[in-house]
């Protein structure tokens, strides 16, 4: 077989002017824990990580795509390449870019480590499922484990020895996770027998690694009932002698494989375990009933690891329709319509064909403008660790605030993104021979796992929103309020910026709005428009974001080089589109909310239709 | 094998409303040329067409999409039970339920025909692909074409003797009609030699008919640039002998079929013409250069196509996410939020699921109601023939404004309620196990083809918009400031009365500022915002249908049936939601068009990316 074809790009300049010209990524290197990493370093890094992905994962999306997972005699095999691409990721040490140098780590910025997972993502989504998940899970035992088990369990996961997943649903426990049956029972010597059947587990099974470490969810017997009686098991698919060698089977069964509308590659499991009452798991640091406090560890992983993904399509979406529409000659320009001889132009001189690539680019450097600017929160806050508690306490309640965004907002104009990628390709788009189907059909997957873009908006506005009295929200606000007052007099901006902060004000008063239904008793209005609050708050942000690019861009241009001046008055016209074409939405959408329409909770269950 | 199991659903008491309490299909039954009907036939056709959907067509839904249709030794072979169902559907009759009786129809109003074209593509969109072509092609002939070919052809077709197709695109020719290359040179007898390569071509083979007849558009020898300068051809692929039986192959080749991402059971074929110099084509009614106008009738009938396909679809899937709501437990009620042993309810319950659902009920139910005033239109314009010409002339123009908002707004929004349908499934929706994510592959393509969505666009706001001179864009908002005026008191309904007022003066004036965009020589500003009018429009005009149906409904109301109450109810819920939750964003678009933000026409064409 010849060697399959790269589809994935990424813009490296852009992805530079976000890290040190806007995030400024340099202030942190240098500083503790980071002393060994400088700019120089990190560009490198970013560069060889994008020749990985577009010659090694790359290549392999489509066709694995195609091949997709099978389950032969109770193992997963997973598409050609995939078991190769694991190796060489794992010599390369991608994976352990921000780990502590105990694990063969590198102790890179958590920034720095996010831009591989966005490119390995949006290289090969259904392949690096199965690395993130591990990379998740380790960090799970890192953080919580014992001693012995950092070094027996997540020393190899962090090194690729063992795979990782996180195993919470269940056939009758999706959303409502603290429906979980599955159960434990103590053993003389402290271990615990588990049974129960897990489902959706991605990477559940494949056949990279010899073993794969699972980290369950189950209730102890006599434990409450609901999430609060549920404890975090290391439950191994082999067992795992104390020098690290493989012992026997682990009684944990591939019962099936989901078939899917995408994400092909990347196996979805049923998995039983202790179908035969030899099932062994141990407390993730011995702790009875913290399953969901150290469960949510990696949930937050998972759902900024859920943003990154849609990042890495969504972009990948987008170059590839824009090297299209500059490819593909159709029609001639607007100006010569009536002449049927005049000569034909690339689609990319067509006015919608240029609305929807600029929709595309401020949408795809946007959100990764706040998946990043999350990722900056975190680094900071490690470097101010023990400093600056203030400091330190400023930045975690960013974070805090923006996972739900970045997770359901990304995913969603993840998929928004890749339809309009479509569009610009018209019925090319439609078929195999351009990649940007696929990416449609694995991106949708993402609105829903890790918590569905509903458990997102309600984690937001019934939990983070008042989370320390308010605090975060506060500075949020506080720190967009401060951006308009210094930016609403910008020559060019100027009239952006006045968008951003009706946008602003709208937000501010529908969050005040929740407060009163809330206090007021009427709680069961706010899951009704949680999700368009969610969104009006994304595209607060983004527009945020994009606006202080922008005007970082025009900052610059005078001084630019040639092709640089092209390349931030891209910058401006993202975030004068954004502004002034989707920002506009959101005093109308915290209208509408104001005006408290109950018809979707007053229609007689027997009204949505007569069958 | 056992027999494949049906998914397809419709409610058929909201089809009867829509037809016959709010449409008044009655008013025309009985008349010239509808006297053979009546209300109970009528209603007795729809029940019929919708057991053959869930018993012939539907069961073979989603085995054809896993099967797909196969290129073997030159001929496509379509999926198991295709052919079977195309047998039945011509001896059932549905295919000609709207023919006249010479052609062995049945003369039923198009609105009948056109349920059973919701129905039959609802049930199984790839299958329908290959009669509804069929139909759209002999209606051509039967409309444009000599006695002879009316007889030897036409009739043929009506009756699934032969099938048809429409031959449009080229390589270098989609959207760009015009830039055709396909040749035509005219022989001795009178027929032309055709030369040249189709694609994109849907049933442009398979193995259901011993026949299908081609119309190709193509360019005589020495005829003009453009699309003025093409003529429509009928090109058999077996040649036919004046007696119908079959001659010799015409060299016409199946070169290839598509791989795409959904309609796997239909074929997408790339056919080549006349490679050995031996392809004869006849004239469609000896007329030349007369190829655009010719194929506009069809071009029309596969728009007004795909608004039903689009419907078909996106219905199904809202019946299908509405059953799986009722059924699927998950979560308790909010009221008992913090008692984890509360029991579980169904997920309808929930009220994201609620607004969910409801906003896919409203949508599906305001565009049905607008796909199916369009065929009203055009069955109330044939009873009028020659006996009342200006309002045979009304009803054609709402039938011509109306057919790119059902195209357009129809095929994006079918697209959306299948995401809010996976949405509402959860995981399960993403898997193959449920139809749901089938029907959001199938119906990508609406957007794209038979005009993309912004070709759609172009036509409403740069043709239809201002034919006869603005007459029947005037009737247009002239019948809803009439609804509006009639309603603004209403005591349930006021308050969303009033939200359509709103989006009609929005609307209003936005069509003039195109106008002064037009005659102020700055025409490229209007491709720029075109879609988002369009979006407007569809939008006001759905809100309008949605009213007049509540409004219909809440007269009932008091003298319903308990049953027929939590119907009405529920027409009144969609409405409102609509009116409330949808229809606010007109005049917010509105004003995003009047700001005039030309960013996407103003970035260097080097800003999108540095790659």
């Amino acid at each position: 077989m010849a060697q399959p074809l790269n589809r994935y790009k990424a813009d490296l300049r852009e992805i530079e002017f976000l890290l040190f010209e806007q995030l400024k990524l340099s202030e942190v290197l240098g500083k503790a824990p980071y002393e060994s990493w400088d700019e120089e370093t990190a560009k490198t890094v970013i560069e060889e990580m994008y020749k990985f992905a577009t010659t090694v994962t790359g290549p392999y999306n489509g066709p694995g795509d195609v091949e997709g997972c099978k389950l032969v005699e109770g193992r997963v095999k997973t598409p050609t390449g995939f078991k190769d691409a694991w190796k060489k990721l794992y010599e390369a040490g991608w994976k352990s870019l921000s780990i502590p140098a105990e694990y063969g780590g590198q102790g890179a910025p958590r920034t720095l480590q996010a831009i591989g997972e966005e490119m390995m993502s949006g290289s090969n989504t259904a392949w690096n499922m199965y690395s993130g998940l591990t990379l998740g899970a380790a960090e799970v035992i890192e953080h919580f484990g014992t001693e012995r088990q950092r070094k027996l369990f997540a020393s190899r996961m962090f090194g690729g020895v063992f795979a990782g997943t996180m195993c919470l649903s269940e056939p009758q426990a999706g959303s409502d996770v603290g429906m979980a049956q599955t159960s434990a029972v103590k053993q003389p010597d402290g271990t615990f027998k588990i049974r129960g059947t897990k489902c959706w587990i991605s990477a559940g099974d494949h056949d990279m690694t010899d073993n794969i470490v699972h980290l369950v969810l189950a209730r102890i017997e006599g434990a409450m009932a609901g999430t609060k009686g549920l404890s975090l098991f290391i439950v191994p698919a082999k067992r795992v002698n104390e020098d690290g060698s493989l012992g026997a089977g682990n009684d944990v069964v591939t019962a099936s494989i989901e078939h899917k509308m995408g994400l092909n590659g990347s196996a979805t499991c049923v998995l039983t375990f202790g179908d035969n009452d030899d099932c062994i798991g141990e407390l993730v640091g011995g702790a009875e009933h913290q399953g969901m406090r150290q469960m949510f560890l990696l949930m937050n992983f998972a759902r900024i690891g859920v943003g990154l993904q849609s990042i890495g399509i969504a972009s990948t979406a987008y170059l590839n329709a824009l090297e299209y529409a500059r490819d593909r000659k159709q029609g001639s320009s607007i100006k010569a319509f009536k002449d049927p001889a005049a000569p034909r132009v690339p689609i990319i001189e067509h006015a919608d064909v240029r609305r929807m690539l600029l929709e595309m680019k401020a949408k795809v450097e946007g959100i990764r403008a706040l998946v990043f600017k999350l990722a900056m929160h975190q680094d900071r806050a490690v470097t101010l660790a023990g400093k600056d508690d203030a400091g330190a306490a400023y930045h975690q309640g960013q974070v805090d605030l923006l996972v739900p965004l970045v997770k359901a907002y990304g995913s969603d104009q993840a998929y928004k993104v890749c339809e309009l990628a479509i569009q610009v390709y018209g019925g090319a788009g439609y078929t195999h021979d351009f990649p940007v189907e696929q990416y449609a059909r694995d991106s949708k997957v993402f609105s829903i796992y890790e918590g569905t873009n509903h458990i997102q908006s309600l984690d937001l506005v019934a939990r983070k929103l008042g989370q320390n009295a308010g605090k975060g929200t506060q500075e949020f606000l506080g720190d967009i309020a401060k951006f308009v007052a210094a930016h609403k007099g910008h020559a060019e901006l100027g009239a952006a910026v006045a968008e951003l902060e009706k946008a602003h004000e709208a937000v501010a008063s529908t969050a005040m709005q929740f407060l009163g239904w809330f206090q007021g008793g009427e709680m069961e209005r706010v899951p009704l428009v949680a999700n368009r609050f969610l969104e009006m708050m994304s595209e607060l942000a983004v527009g945020w974001q994009l606006l202080e690019g922008a005007s970082i861009a025009a900052a610059k241009l005078g001084a630019a080089s040639e092709k640089d001046k092209s390349f931030y008055k891209g910058k401006i016209a993202a975030a004068v589109f954004y502004a002034r074409n989707v920002l506009p939405s959101v005093p109308s959408t915290a209208k509408i909310i104001a005006s408290g329409d109950r018809s979707a909770l007053d229609i007689p269950a027997d009204g949505f239709a007569s069958v």
